[in-house]
């Protein structure tokens, strides 16, 4: 990690130097919007829609970046030529950017006129170990106690770094199983998303995942619609509820880090035959026909 | 600013140059727990009761500080014994606490074992001119676009920086009147809070503020609650709509740095006859007599 | 009911040719502020109350009357005054006050600005013949298909003549039972009110309502907090269910012009013993002592 | 207005001399359900579509309307060849109904036994002007404080001029920009409907619109569907969010008078680049072509 | 029924004298997971179909049978080859399955660790005279008071005998017409389903029916999906509401003993012209020839 | 339990031997009315409370018993009185009360005419064995994946036996930890009940329990509120959300068999020092010294 130079605020600083003010607006008020992407044979990928998301997300939360989102693009490419050299060819990057509204001094209640907003670029060797394994024997998804925010708190799709929620959500199901993977459920009781990933069902070919009404847009849940068309698979997007799960054939999250997770089992409960399935499989297999990358080998590179 | 030292993690830091990681949980999670009291005359209000939530918050939060509570009032007044000579007498501070569980590093998806909790203290000169002519005038309490998130989803008496839900309803009023303050409801249409307050209602002599089922239980509230005692108003926690606040006679927040911040109007309509009534004015003057300052007149001198 | 004047808009005339403009936000948007008082003995019950809450909902309800409380309270006993020779001893008056923005012409989308409030008053006699047997015998409570509107649409404290969606579950009681009166829900399921009056109900001597969350705060409902007090009756306004009918020793509702009606049936079961109970005849007993007649014996006269 | 004959209940009056009883239910309940179509070209849109959707309204408020369809089709027909005469070429007319249940004297608590239904068929010269710019600019979007009332208090299919809750919304959004038109949500924080109309999005050339669930199903929404296939646009009824509408290309809101209203502006944000849009144009366009008006062109006749 | 042979646990004992212990989890918990299908001239309908349903349920439930799907339908076989020679040639039968979790000791509030699961198979002759005449004229569907609990409560897919909700119901509706058929609303007014059956709306030769979100996915619902495809008839699963009732053409229930129950009046107030209509009179004669028997004439034989 | 007589239908029958018809209403719907109260020192406990209870509950369920009050506690006194001898000193008795409506014969979808309610009358050993540690060690309360089901759809307080949601509530917790005791929340994220208890919580010498708009209203619960007057304890009714019990000082459950369940653990998380406090004793002692016994002795008895 302390190869990496950190973009931040038009300076390149060593990773592990990279700091902010306590008083800057992510510290002191959550109010940080990101974006978190990853390069798949050392080229990033989609990078360009997760900026426009990232812009998307900026407009909702009212306040500007500060950088166009071509000059952000650039930066970005900069960033990742910099640090690249010092990637081996079978490790891959993440790229991270947060931007927040600057200073946020508490004692006026108001952010002073002369603040700026906080620009970070980074880029992180991608350690897929945690995940290696799921690849192979799927994870356990477990709804934690903690439910989603509705909407009309807090729409899921601009992506920020308000996480109490998520945060405190995976720590309640790792409660159950120290390695389960939360799934949280919105206030209506339907699923909703992981902490930091989109959730997918398959049952009988057809796959099921939930509108974005209540979880991110996520792009690698776009990956899945483009390659289920792909594979001729069906895909659905409406309310789900746990029954869905405990009676699906197959069942996986999508994330940047890890493509694909495959999910065996459900609140203590195997779903289909408890096994990573054919489907998942298949999706898997195309996603790194796609990037050039085996994926499940890199992750389980040692 | 400048003047004050910063506890951070052991060290004392002069706070423009107090600075973390941006892999710290603050900002890649917005996971932090925190405390705002201040001084009157110097002295710290009810230090040990917020020290006290601080540690119900973190327990909800289901991490560690890392100090035991008597340590951290202990390194509070050090701090503030460092930076109180740099005040002078009309001037009063502001304490805030905010603790984190440290590095959190993405790529892991885990937080390392090696990781230890932030803990920041900080000390700022009150500077409350942003409100100082509220006492007087009244300011425009507006329900914002946003609804707080239901409890369900993070229970707000767990005091916390992730604040996304609450910048943005802030961002919201004052589209509405540049000089607005929120007046979050909940996802029922109930009054919950303001981004960083209480609020009261005053009918009739009788005192009415939302139950904490969808707020803050402040310090500043609970002193209400106590001064009223003393004056003999009676104080009832309920559930308050939007028309209690139109036909009531008078109405006000309270947060920790503006002890009461009169409101006398609402979503565009006067509240009572649009000037801060006699309930008001006497809550004020018994919290200046309670503490021996006069909150407004230090609030307001240049 | 022809023997009357109405006062429309500084003119009097009389009651069935009392028109106005099919164009008037009365007609064409359902925009009527209202109250309904009556005399007892002639002499009109809380006269002020009334009007006081008139201009509680206007000003919710964001127009103007285009007259003073005073006024309107003076133009009120005026008409009473001219109207009173026409009514008998026994007989009483209904007074209702109706209050509309006045023209609202469709083709431009916004009201005229020429256009001025609509004030209509109106006195009739008060024929009780409809509800004099339940007096004796109480009446049919019924729950209606349709549920009572959030106050997060309209505070169903803001008296108003948009009753559309009370007059639609009034219609659906009678489907039931063509006597049934309804007692309408709100969309979680608890009791609120009638189409036009509030309910209570009595078990072990204890009085419980619906606090006016989803119901009017009606001058007959404070009437009775004020008669339970004096015979030591304790009240309680708290969330009830069908479930709290069921199983309650007595029910009643209240309303201006039959002050009390009893109910000892609810959705098909009989109340307490099927019997109008010893804690409703106290009450009406302690209301006519209040008002200085008998209200059942008016209402059953021939 | 005033060349106008309105039939009333059997009987031609002229327009500024049509009145109706205030005991009418109309006025006493809020009681009337209503149409609303225009002519194109002097000839009425779409009238037996209208027609049918009023007598589904009046099964829906069970009371009947005292005509057939056809009668009212060819009384409506009736009206508009009296009044046509005096509209020049360039005028077109708006065309209302008003059905109500009668006389409703309150003294009874009980439709009179004798009471029959008023029957209003009103046509109005449609001026335009106070939409005519929206054609260039686009309006301004803004969701009010209250909330559309959820369908099982009264499904807003059921077009009716219990208006209250519409009404106060659009005097809220006035408060925020005078020219500013309300966009409800539901008490689930979902985009409804305009006070008088249905709201449209377009992302990528792909039209949504909220589903029947929480808003009227509009003749001029329907018109959108009818031209949208002809275009080749995608349509799809979803529920959506203001995030939708803070991300969308382009917006526009459809009722009877200005067939189409673009909206730029959202909750103080642009809508895509602030100006109105290629898909809104052409859907205007194929509608004007369909009526063989220039719609725009109309609206803005001096 | 007394010459029915049920299969209790391994026995087979003549339907009048199957009995189970008090203690039972049936009795105690109302802990019974079940499907009913029946024979179409004495040939079991998809019977496999129902086994693994209530292998998905008992999956849902967190219980087992203590049998193999493949074991419970062989002997389901087994059961109605001993009885089948008891009915006649016009006469089918019902074939219901009951699988609990056996004993249930409430004094040590645990089930024992010895107990073991009941397994009831039993068949019944189906005698339809209860719907007979409803293929003719229609029944009619009425919304009782009582509302279907939520699935975060409990999933309407997994097929139970805690039927107190759904029985007290069915008791509601036949307060209002003896012969009414409840109409099960969800906790938001959205309708879901019979006591015992789906339900389906017709418009426009066009079908929809409440999703799975609210009400189970029944067999004879997938049966009309099917039957509908064949017709060229659209189906859509989607949020229905009264007011979708009553505007419909048709509507039908549909369930394992009947197949269908056209309904001609809703509420009071009659579907369509009030007479079954042509969509469900050729869904029902399609259904017959699925299976080989006139389901109106058997139900109406003598 | 072999040498109890039931109560059957006016026969008495070997506890082993009771059985009942799988036609009969308990096993086809679930519909069983219940109760179950226990003996002090052989005494029954508040039997008339929970006999006037159960005839609430019938009331609400829509269903007769068949006999009075008067006549079922006398049986039940019989019922007692017939077993006691088999009971030695030191075991108490639990008195259990079924009432179902009887054969419910599937094929013809309604209650048959003939068919009379089934009344079971059962006492049984009261082996507390299974709870008896908790009263040293606190147990732990775990909050399940179900929500309790609203009132609207069946109200806590009709004590039945269509408990397939507490039960599959009940195994989820031990998913969490064996010896979990489950802590139903509503559909609004408040704390409810427990599969066969009420829950209590104790803060500052304050005790708080849900209010029983989503739970039963326990005769234990009573007790406890009879016993807080006693020790000058105020008890309040309330909503209660997890946050309150993670900062409780002192939690316990309440039901018939165990008094008071001290719990001392919360979704992980200790409860106060994580000792059974202060409070929750005394209310124990002094429960103890009310009926004559000493409950935790009792338990714990070899």
């Amino acid at each position: 990690m302390t190869q990496n130079l950190v973009y931040l605020n038009g300076e390149y600083v060593p990773a592990n130097e990279a700091r902010i003010s306590i008083f800057d607006g992510a510290i002191s008020l959550g109010m940080t919007v990101t974006e978190s992407t990853r390069t798949f044979g050392h080229k990033p990928y989609r990078l360009r829609d997760h900026i426009n998301r990232l812009f998307q997300s900026l407009k909702a939360a009212r306040f500007e970046a500060g950088v166009t989102a071509d000059k952000l693009e650039r930066l970005t490419l900069e960033v990742w030529e910099k640090n690249q050299p010092g990637y081996d060819t079978g490790t891959d990057a993440w790229i991270i950017h947060n931007i927040t509204p600057g200073q946020w001094v508490p004692s006026s209640g108001q952010r002073p006129a002369e603040s700026q907003p906080t620009v970070m670029i980074v880029t992180l060797p991608l350690d897929l170990s945690y995940w290696a394994d799921f690849y192979q024997t799927g994870c356990h998804a477990v709804t934690p106690f903690t439910r989603i925010q509705p909407a009309q708190s807090l729409d899921a799709r601009i992506k920020n770094r308000s996480r109490f929620t998520y945060t405190l959500a995976e720590s309640e199901v790792k409660l159950f199983d120290p390695m389960a993977q939360s799934l949280l459920l919105d206030t209506d009781g339907f699923l909703s998303e992981n902490k930091g990933g989109n959730f997918f069902l398959v049952s009988n070919n057809r796959i099921r995942t939930p509108s974005t009404i209540n979880c991110l847009d996520g792009i690698s849940r776009q990956t899945i619609f483009q390659l289920a068309e792909q594979l001729n698979l069906p895909v659905e997007e409406c309310q789900l509820l746990p029954y869905d799960v405990t009676t699906a054939d197959e069942a996986f999250f999508t994330s940047t880090p890890y493509c694909i997770m495959p999910a065996t089992k459900f609140n203590g409960t195997v779903i289909g035959n408890g096994e990573v399935g054919p489907v998942t499989k298949n999706l898997l297999a195309a996603w790194s026909e796609l990037v050039g990358i085996d994926i499940i080998k890199q992750a389980q590179a040692p």
